[in-house]
Formats: structure tokens, C-alpha cells, sequence
């Protein structure tokens, strides 16, 4: 009978039921040359386990993720890229999406010109790499004037000052909020399960207690739902 | 009957029995700043089949790994490493060795200074990274005057001129033996199962059929253990 209630109520715990959720997780991989990259230590658990829980939550969950070395999640359209301009590519075609979050360590710069053929040490000493670059996919999609998403979250990894460092990206990006996350060494963020994280928008910041990147994405989804049912 | 047999004679299928093997595997990476690497897309599969191929012909193994997605091989004592600096030091510690087999993609260059934080976006533009070259491990274990192993194995990952590479290759490090493969885009030898190899030592040339890791890693092994007993 309690799980026929539930099912009578699809909205019971399903707060995100009737939403589509757009995640992005993992770092990206920018190209040198044909075996040579640039990446960068995100594992992608944050990013999977915010899209696992928008789909418990009762969402369509896209999850768009760079190589990181787990399952896609039960139930969500996953798509897998590369390089920050895939990425970005596949952000766009997953849209209109009522939610947005961009969990993903997107590489800022990539390298000028990728080498068709590997690199050689050559008399010449080591190369030089010129950069250019990547798309801002926060940007771009925060700042849509057509077709924004309802909330926008962005996420930081900082290393140093990282409330102050979150602000100033809050404002800069466009976004509604951004979830800021101490990656210093020592912190065991990258790769591990725990997160200690600081919400942060145009209100002010709210700091989460160290917990498991599980349960900030449950804490994640339920504030998210909240604001977009307000 | 069978069993007591073969215990009887431990050479019998071993005839690595006594020695003692090293072999890296996998990528290194490189530290741009604390968040950010280069490395590679060598998977780590051929070093560690060869590891794997190695015990199970009797020889005590020492694994020297770069970050992979593998299992630490049953029966060989593996030396988790990043960098290319931390890969020699950790191959200079397992030494002595009786063969050693470089399989590992080593970054040829690192970034000549690591950021001691995350570098950030400014006003301006991207970072210019200058380079230094690595530690040359192939090289600097085959041309030791006291304490070389008596087979030392290079691999040559190459996009092009594979066999010719090779051949300059052997020359240039002073090792016995290079293991070529042609790792350009559509070949799959990077991170797929199968493997097609050109052996490259001062007698010639001799190219194996493509097959798998697995077949290419016991073919190599009775190979060496045909060469160090001779």
C-alpha cells in the first residue's frame, strides 16, 4: 500500500519529476599531438553522482562527461567527449534543459595548433606550446538571451581564497550559483569521496559540512529543486 | 602425477626461474599546477600484460606503473608512480635486474616550472609554458658502465617511418632490443587489445602479426628468456 501511495503521487520525492537536467562531469582532454594531452585530476564522481540524483529526484537527466573511469549512470542519456569544444558542442544540442550544471573541470586553454604527427625530441630542445583559449561553457550558456536554462550552476575548484575566488566568477560568469570546492593538495578532493563545499550566490554563501560527494549531490538537487519550484 | 611432475622441475615452462625482471608500463604524468597534467594515452595494457607474461615464465617482477585503470598483476610487486622523474627513481631502486622492458609512454618533457597554485584565467591571455626534457630512462639504464641488466628492451610508440624510428632509436639509447608499434589514429594500439609489432634489434627486423597484447607479451617473454639464457 506505501508503494502504491507513492506511485499514485509521482511527485512524492520526485521533486524533479517533468524537468530535463543538463550535467556536465569529468575533466576534458585537450590534444598535443596524436598521444599527447593535456587533462586534468577531476574523476568525474561529483558530476555523476549530482546527474544520479536528479534522476532519483525524477528527472531527464542528460549527463554529458569526459573520460573519467566510471559507469555511466543507471537511467541517465549519457554522452561521452573529449576536448572542452566537444563538450560544449554537446551542452548545445542537449538544450533546452530547465536545470543546468556544469560540474565538468573544463580545460581553459588548449594548444594552438594539435601536431598531426607525434613530437619528436629533436636537436631543437623541447617544443615550445602556444595556447589558445576554450570556449567558456558556463559563459556561453549563462548568458544566453534565448533559451537559458532556468538555473545555471557553475562549479569552481580553487585553490586559494576560494569564497572570494567564487564570487568573482559568480558575477563574471552570469550564473545563479556557483558551488565553490577547495582542490588544494592536501584536500583529497580530486579522486576522492568527500567534499567540503561553499554554496555561493548573489545572496551570500552557505558552507556545507565535509560530507560525501553523494550526499552533497542529494543537498545539491533538493536546493535546486526548491529554487526552481519558487 | 602431472602436477608433481612439473613441481619436480620448476624450469620446466619457467625459464625466467631466478631472474629478476623490471618492466614500466602505462603513461607518466606531468604537473602543470595542482590541478592540471600532460600525460598520454597508453593504457598501460602491453606493460602489464608483459609483467603478467614474465611471472607466469618464473621471474620475479617489478612493475613499474604509471596511472592506469589496471589491476596490479597477481604475483608482481607494483611500484605505483607519476611523474617521469619519480619513474626512474623507482626503476633505479628495483635494480638489479636481469632484463629490464621499458613499456611505459614516458613524457618526454615536463613544464619547467609547476605552479604552486591553480593558474588562473587573466587579463593576459593563456599561460606560456616552457618545457624541460625528462629523464631519458630507456637511455640512462642501457648505456650504465656497472649494474646493466643484461637485456634492456625499449618501446617505440610512432605515427610514422615505424621500423626506421626504431632502428635510429636502438642506436641512439643503446639498448638491445626495440619493441615498435605504430600507434597513429586508427591503428587502436593506444588503449585497444590487439597489438602489431615490429622487433628491432642490431641483426634486423622481424614484424609479428597483429595480435593480441596478451600474445604479443608471450611471445616477447620467450624471446628474452631464448636471449639471456643463450
Amino acid at each position: 500500500a506505501a508503494i502504491e501511495g507513492l506511485m499514485a503521487d509521482p511527485a512524492v520525492g520526485r521533486p524533479l519529476a517533468g524537468r530535463h537536467v543538463v550535467v556536465t562531469s569529468g575533466p576534458t582532454r585537450e590534444a598535443i599531438d596524436p598521444v599527447r594531452y593535456i587533462s586534468n585530476h577531476s574523476s568525474g564522481k561529483q558530476g555523476h553522482a549530482i546527474a544520479r540524483a536528479a534522476a532519483a529526484a525524477g528527472a531527464r537527466v542528460t549527463l554529458v562527461t569526459g573520460p573519467v573511469a566510471l559507469a555511466d549512470p543507471v537511467g541517465v542519456a549519457t554522452v561521452h567527449v573529449e576536448s572542452a569544444r566537444d563538450m560544449l558542442a554537446a551542452v548545445e544540442a542537449a538544450l533546452p534543459a530547465d536545470v543546468a550544471v556544469f560540474a565538468a573541470a573544463v580545460a581553459d586553454w588548449r594548444v594552438a595548433e594539435i601536431a598531426g604527427g607525434k613530437l619528436k625530441k629533436g636537436a631543437g630542445g623541447p617544443p615550445s606550446l602556444s595556447f589558445v583559449e576554450n570556449p567558456d561553457i558556463l559563459a556561453t550558456v549563462a548568458k544566453k538571451t534565448a533559451g537559458r536554462p532556468g538555473l545555471v550552476v557553475g562549479f569552481a575548484a580553487e585553490t586559494e581564497a576560494v569564497v572570494d575566488n567564487a564570487r568573482a566568477k559568480l558575477a563574471r560568469k552570469g550564473c545563479d550559483l556557483i558551488v565553490a570546492n577547495d582542490v588544494s593538495s592536501g584536500t583529497d578532493t580530486f579522486g576522492g569521496d568527500m567534499n567540503r563545499v561553499h554554496i555561493v550566490d548573489a545572496a551570500g554563501v552557505e558552507t556545507w559540512e565535509r560530507q560525501s560527494k553523494d550526499a552533497v549531490a542529494e543537498a545539491l538537487v533538493s536546493l535546486l529543486a526548491r529554487r526552481i519550484a519558487s
